[in-house]
C-alpha cells in the first residue's frame, strides 16, 4: 500500500471540521493551527547532512505549514528516535536549540524511543501556532490570479550539490512573517514543499478548478522545469483576487479558471507538463 | 546515549510554562492539552500483536495522559510509517476507526512516511484535548494520600500470557471519564504507564517529597511484586488530601511525606525495593 491509498482509507475517519478533509497540512480548530510533519532519513534528508541542520530542517518544515495558514507559532512536540549514535543526537539538539531560538518557538514536550542501531532515523514534530484567519488550500476561486513567493529552484540545487544553494536545502526559511501579512486577504495558501508544479496542482484540485501556470513568469534558478518540479521550497503559494497587491515581495506566475487540471504555458504558447510533477513521498493532505 | 540522558540535553530548551518543564507527561498550553506518545514494534508491542490492536493501544496510551490531566479529547494527528504490508495497515486503519468511533475522537491530520520493508514499525499521535484544571504531575502536598484507580497488574499478565488479561495488554482503557471526575479535586494526577512503583516514585520526585506505598493496600492481580512493576496499567495514580473521597472507584495506597524517595512496606514492615521499579522505555517528563 503506498501513501495516496494509506491516506484514501484514512480519510473518512477525519469527519470533524477541524480535519479539513485531511486535504490541507493543517488541522484548524479555533484558533489554533495544529501540524505534523515527519522526516526520514534517506527520504527526506541524507546520512550525510549535518544532524543540526537536520534538527533545523524539521522544525521549518512544520513552521513552514503555518506560515501558509498566518500562524504565529506556539510552541512544538517532538517526536526522537534514538539510534545508538550520540555524536549526532547531541548535535541534533544543538541544532535544534539554535533553530527553536532564531524562531522564537519553545519546545513543549514530547517522546523520546530507542530503535536499533542500524534503523533509519525517524524524527517527527507537531506544531501549534494561532491564527485568526486560516485560509485553506481549497479557497481559489476561478479568475484568482495564482502567486509565489520568492524564488523557486534554489532547494534543487542545493540537494544536487551546489554550494550557493546548500543552505536554502538544509536550513530553508519558512515565511512566517510573509504568512502573517497575506493570510487576510488571499482565498488560498499552502507552502510548496514537494514542488511549484504539483502542489499547484494539488492547490486547484482542492478549489475545484483548473490552474495555468506560466514558466516564463516564475522567479527560480536553474533548469526552468527541474526548478518547478524540485521540492522543498518552502515558498508560499497562494491564489488572490485580480488587482490584489501584496505587501510583501510575490510574484503572479498563473491563475485559476473553471476545470479541472494543471497548464503549463511558455513563450505565450502551451507545453506539455514533465512526467514527474514533484516529490510524491508526502502526499496531498497529510 | 540513552533517554534520561537525551532529555537533560532537551529539558534547557523547554522554557516555557506549558511545558512544564518535561516534567509531565503532557504539555497545558491555556485550557488545551497536548501530549505526543510513539509505539516502537518490538519495544512498545509485540510484532505478533494484532494490527487492529496496536492501533487501540496508540490511540488509548495517548488518551490516558489526557484522561491524567481531567482533559476531554479534541482529536489527534498520527504520525505512520508505512512498511510494505498492505494487509497489516488496512488491519489497523480499521481498528484505529474503532477505536477512534469508541472514544468520540476525530482524527485531524498527520503525516504518513515509508520505510524500509525490514524497519520496525514506527507509529507516533499527538493527542489534543481541553481542560479547565489540569493537575500536575508535581503537586502532591506533604500529608496527601496517595491513590490509584482500578485493578493493577492485569497488562503485565496480560503480556505474560494470560488469555483472562490478555484486553488489557492489548485494548486498555484510558480513564478519562474518571479522570474528569477526579481533576477539580486532587492534588497530583498521571496515568500509570510503566509501573505502579517507578510511577510513584516520579510523581514524589516531581512534588519534591518522599512516598510510601503500603503493597497490601494495592489492588492486584497475580504477584504482587510483578503486578506493582508491570507497565501498561493505564490507570490514574493521584494525590489527595487526607479525608478526600473519591466520586470514582479507587483505592488509597499510601501517602506524601516530607523527604525524597520511594519507601513500600508490607504487613507494616519496610521492605526493599526491588531492582526494577517499572518500565524504562519511557522516561519521566517525555
Amino acid at each position: 500500500m503506498n501513501e495516496p491509498e494509506f491516506l484514501a482509507l484514512l480519510r473518512p475517519l477525519a469527519t470533524h471540521p477541524a480535519a479539513r478533509g485531511l486535504a490541507d497540512d493543517t488541522a484548524v480548530l479555533r484558533d489554533l493551527v495544529l501540524t505534523h510533519d515527519m522526516l526520514v532519513e534517506g527520504v527526506h534528508f541524507l546520512p550525510s547532512d549535518p544532524a543540526g541542520d537536520v534538527a533545523w530542517k524539521l522544525l521549518a518544515v512544520n513552521l513552514s505549514d503555518l506560515a501558509a495558514k498566518g500562524a504565529t507559532p506556539t510552541g512544538v512536540l517532538m517526536g526522537y528516535a534514538l539510534t545508538g549514535d550520540s555524536a549526532w543526537d547531541a548535535a541534533f539538539v544543538a541544532g535544534l536549540a539554535a533553530a527553536l531560538a532564531h524562531f522564537g518557538v519553545p519546545l513543549l514536550g514530547g517522546d523520546t524511543v530507542a530503535l536499533s542501531a542500524q534503523a533509519q532515523r525517524v524524527l517527527s514534530l507537531t506544531a501549534i501556532g494561532q491564527s485568526a484567519l486560516a485560509p485553506a488550500r481549497s479557497g481559489a476561486k476561478p479568475g484568482d490570479t495564482l502567486w509565489v513567493t520568492g524564488i523557486i529552484g534554489r532547494a534543487g540545487l542545493g540537494l544536487g550539490g551546489d554550494p550557493a544553494h546548500l543552505s536554502a536545502y538544509r536550513r530553508p526559511t519558512p515565511r512566517l512573517a510573509e504568512g502573517r501579512a497575506l493570510a487576510p486577504h488571499v482565498h488560498a495558501m499552502m507552502d510548496v514543499s514537494d514542488g511549484l508544479l504539483i502542489d499547484a496542482q494539488r492547490m486547484a484540485e482542492a478549489s475545484g478548478l483548473a490552474v495555468t501556470i506560466h514558466l516564463d513568469a516564475v522567479p527560480l534558478v536553474g533548469d526552468p522545469l527541474a526548478a518547478v518540479t524540485a521540492g522543498d521550497d518552502y515558498e508560499l503559494l497562494f491564489a488572490a483576487p485580480v488587482g490584489f497587491v501584496p505587501a510583501v515581495p510575490a510574484t503572479a506566475i498563473g491563475g485559476f479558471e473553471p476545470g479541472e487540471g494543471l497548464r503549463l504555458r511558455r513563450d505565450g504558447v502551451a507545453i506539455a507538463l514533465p512526467d514527474r510533477l514533484g516529490w510524491l513521498h508526502a502526499p496531498p493532505g497529510h
